[in-house]
């Protein structure tokens, strides 16, 4: 019963497989005849593109099939216009707004003859005026570069198409002497029409159409060649313009039923773009009456229809902005704390609280955040990112007003692992001068811990802080023994002191003693999968490390490295295996310490684990 | 310096403040006089609302002044024609085309004399006329049900702008009967006019606009009463048309530079929706030579570029949808195996691959992780849905799709912590009949992988299984014990027997016995901080629970039922004290042992946590 993987097609491959198979029998309209050449076009071709923002192709049918772009390349010539003119000029020249006409209408605004937007032959033309170059060809270079960025490979134009829009576009000569008349093309119309006719003449496939498609979607970026097609913030007007003209008079309808930003071209071909998401491209050359794909028009539908496409769907709430939230009462940093140290921060805790923060940050996503930190009480607000996948204008502007909030209260704003370049520009140029200094970055969510730690134990920073030597009976490992017991066991430990940032303990190292720190502090720091390395514990005086080396006789499995000068004692395996033949009580003593250290560690890391598994 | 909080608005407030100062300087425009009664409005109100879809609301200036909502009403009546009509009965009617006419022009299709579109005064006469009802009276009862519904509160009509709107009326009323001439109205024409002028004259505030908006935003479910106003189904094209027609002709110039579907009134009110995301509402009556609000206009183009709400802005692609991906070889379920059998599952993990998603699962999110499952060997694939906030259609189907090709290869594919009601009605629906059998559903991550051990080790069931009786000396408590020291030992234990289900330890009680299972097997299991339990971990004979009886004293804290019948022996803490004076060496021992088991316990959590963090 079971094939092999190979012959059995990705879900998406086989959904395309099945739309080609069924909208293959529809079969209205008829191809486009105004010039001869394009009448003389294969009648039944049809291929169905789907290129993702990440360059993945899904393609069924004629998707190899060469044919002229016509139309389709309306919006891409209009960036083009952008690019070189700016917005102002551009839109001082075409307008914006649909016509309600048919595709072959003039449509200039009475009065100003501005073209009412690019996406008819008036506006397009004047499109093509504002190219820019010196020559001719630079232009024709310009036009052909660019949709060959957006295509990802080098395309190029179909003569006999070109010539016989040429030598049979009387109406748009007529527009283009028109759009002279009004000024909107400056000097002979003649330059502007031959771009126009060639760029509708230039050849894509329906894969192309995808691409470009794809292209836009993300963000003017190709997927699969990495080049930049356009500035991305072109990419708003040009879909902006698609949405409300790029169908001809079946816009209106064309959002209603399918909802995508799209454009059509009488040469079969229809692009259309799920922003951030998808392009789709679709060539069969039977138009309808209004100047589309037939085809086109009802595989859009379906696709929309079909995996929920349509860009006004209401997108549910993503999952919520705060993952997690807490004070510094419940969540410490990995710095072991003194029983003192741990009783005031079990008063002050609730001072500090942290957001652990996931998805895209947008002004939308923000806003619950922004609420429950004016509701709250804390004085200092730590924003954690690691989960954020982008932070837009909106947001940041509303971060920066949220740090001049902390400022007007004298309250702390802690930003934790903010990605290099992904916020700091944005909110540097936002932020008020008096809201610089309460704007603290911290690398890791466990700094940022430590941060608000000593800023709530008002302690400046332990680094290098002298270290108090802590009596041997005084530590844990010892509780229970009695004094001669203590002084038996001293006898039997190697004292050391190691510099800070020294090495006392080495991933690979054979694990042949434990450790007591008698003063200073050490980090237990592992290698993460993903790279990189992660600090697992802090530890102070009186505390324990290495003691896997009693038990399991292996390697160590993590670093220990010296925070500050450290003062400690060794006790070596071979040592302890004697102690156990010769002193039992000491030695049950000592391993009844070190199960209940561990009994207790079992239960922190238990409680983390739950905690992160939520 | 500081001030306290409650003097220090949110950033949003704040922000809106600004916006509100800012533009109150902005006075071009004149209120409309085509009815005497609109001539009497102070000119210079002007309120800015924004409202969330969970119900927050940001208000500035006028927000709570009341005015007649005009042609704001015209897709909310829309929304109620299709409602009560269908799509198919309504689109009929009324089509869906901008007109690029003046928002007083009649625009109706030629030959069939339909309206153009709703937005327009014909569209909404002939919208009123669908409303249902069987007498004049009940149809305004549903206009302002409706209505009411979207605002969440009662609202009412302006009895002296009605009267000014149907004594003045002359060019709705010729409207009417060219509707009744065209046959779009069936009878008199005068019913839904008078409607038409009620549903104008509705008295609303700034508030109401947002939060109206709001509802739209949120599905059609309003974000404070929680009351449906519409069924979701009719949102997508009432948007569509705000977002083509709502502006009049500056609708595209709104697209091009605004970005969120909106309508106005010559009330002075103005409407934008950003679909799951925000309400807008803005009130100023001074209008421009369109008809829109002036301020309204200004305020909601620099709302949209500060905040960044244009919709068609490339929405980044979320965090990735996989957010952990691992084989059964690197991850277990909890239940401990015995060494040969954790043999197997080494050779055998590859066999079946987890997928752990997180965010909203739509057609272009889930493209990646159906390509990874294509390209990848396993012959079970497990999806993990807790992280996953929302399962659209366009994803449910490509998961059927999956489903059928898992069924003709012969995998298998397992569907984890999918919550109720959210993919269960949409996928059943859609899966192929061969495909049923090999979707398996598991409540828990942890029993999807168990599952897929089970399969992998060809084993159909553990639970009932007859228990084998392990032998003392075989198990790890007793490693390096003399024969005679496991006799020794064996005297001082206590044996019981348990039934399946029986709870052995249970949260809560005193910690004051050891347990080493000799037969069966049992589950550790924790109360979540969030409600619900944890299995923490599965274990079988041989292994050891309860340890913390020895060393803490405590409570227990947590559960361990009997998963099979089980046979066990226990250790009382008081009996473990005496075997420490009596017989230290075997004291020693088990300490060891204990510790030994502690100390894998540790690094098997650690390895958790730092998978957990990422």
């Amino acid at each position: 019963m079971s094939l092999p993987p190979s012959a059995t097609p990705s879900p998406i491959q086989a959904y395309l497989d099945t739309l080609h198979r069924e909208f293959s029998g529809l079969t209205a309209g008829e191809v486009a005849t105004y010039i001869p050449e394009l009448a003389k076009v294969a009648p039944d071709g049809f291929g169905i593109v789907l290129a993702t923002v990440d360059g993945q192709v899904y393609e069924v049918g004629d998707a190899r099939h060469a044919f002229s772009i016509q139309s389709v390349s309306k919006p891409f010539v209009y960036g083009i216009a952008l690019e070189d003119n700016g917005r102002a000029r551009v839109e001082q020249a075409i307008g914006m707004e649909p016509t309600g006409d048919p595709f072959n209408a003039i449509s200039l605004e009475p009065g100003t003859g501005r073209p009412l937007n690019p996406m008819i032959n008036a506006g397009a033309i004047a499109a093509a005026a504002l190219v820019a170059g010196t020559t001719e060809a630079a232009r024709l270079a310009r036009v052909l570069d660019a949709l060959s960025a957006f295509a990802g490979r080098p395309l190029d134009i179909d003569q006999a198409i070109f010539e016989s829009e040429r030598d049979t576009g009387h109406r748009n000569r007529a527009i283009g002497h028109m759009l002279r008349n009004y000024g909107i093309v400056d000097g002979d119309p003649e330059p502007a029409l031959g771009l126009y006719f060639r760029q509708c003449a230039v050849r894509v496939d329906c894969r192309d159409l995808a691409l470009m498609a794809a292209t836009l979607a993300n963000g003017g970026v190709h997927p699969a060649t990495g080049q930049r097609a356009v500035r991305s913030e072109f990419i708003e007007p040009m879909l902006s313009l698609m949405t409300t003209c790029g169908m001809y008079d079946y816009s209106g309808s064309w959002v209603y039923n399918v909802g995508l930003p799209a454009k059509s071209g009488v040469g079969g071909g229809i692009i259309a773009v799920l922003p951030g998401q998808l392009g789709i491209g679709v060539y069969s050359p039977r138009l309808d009456e209004r100047g589309n794909s037939a085809r086109g028009v009802a595989v859009c539908r379906r696709i929309s229809a079909d995996l929920g496409l349509h860009f006004l769907q209401p997108p549910r709430p993503s999952v919520a902005t705060v993952r997690a939230r807490y004070t510094l009462q419940s969540v410490r940093s990995k710095r072991r704390r003194t029983a003192a140290e741990g009783r005031q921060l079990d008063a002050l805790g609730p001072q500090a609280e942290v957001f652990e923060l996931q998805g895209d940050l947008r002004f939308a996503t923000l806003e619950p955040v922004l609420r429950a930190v004016v509701a709250g009480a804390a004085q200092i607000t730590v924003l954690d990112f690691k989960r954020v996948g982008h932070v837009d204008g909106g947001a940041a502007r509303m971060l920066a007003g949220l740090a001049s909030r902390c400022a007007a209260l004298g309250h702390q704003l802690v930003l934790s692992r903010v990605r290099r370049g992904e916020l700091l520009a944005g909110l540097d140029a936002m932020l008020a001068p008096q809201a610089i200094p309460v704007v603290s970055f911290q690398p890791a969510l466990d700094a940022a811990l430590e941060w608000c730690e000593r800023r709530l134990l008002a302690r400046p920073a332990d680094r290098g802080a002298l270290p108090v030597v802590l009596p041997l009976a005084d530590s844990r490992l010892c509780r229970g023994l009695t004094a001669d017991e203590v002084g038996q066991l001293q006898a039997q430990l190697h004292r050391s002191q190691h510099e800070s940032g020294a090495l006392i303990v080495q991933r690979g190292d054979p694990a042949d003693a434990i450790y007591l720190l008698a003063a200073g502090e050490v980090s237990v720091i592992v290698d993460l999968p993903g790279g990189g390395h992660k600090r697992l514990s802090t530890l102070s005086a009186g505390m324990v490390f290495g003691e896997s080396a009693l038990i399991a006789g292996g390697q160590r499995s993590a670093d220990v490295r010296a925070d500050t000068a450290v003062d400690c004692w060794s006790l070596r395996a071979e040592v302890f295996e004697r102690l156990k033949l010769e002193q039992p009580r000491l030695a049950i003593t000592l391993l009844h310490n070190l199960l209940s250290s561990a009994s207790e560690t079992i239960g922190r890391l238990t409680a983390e684990v739950a905690a992160l598994e939520g």
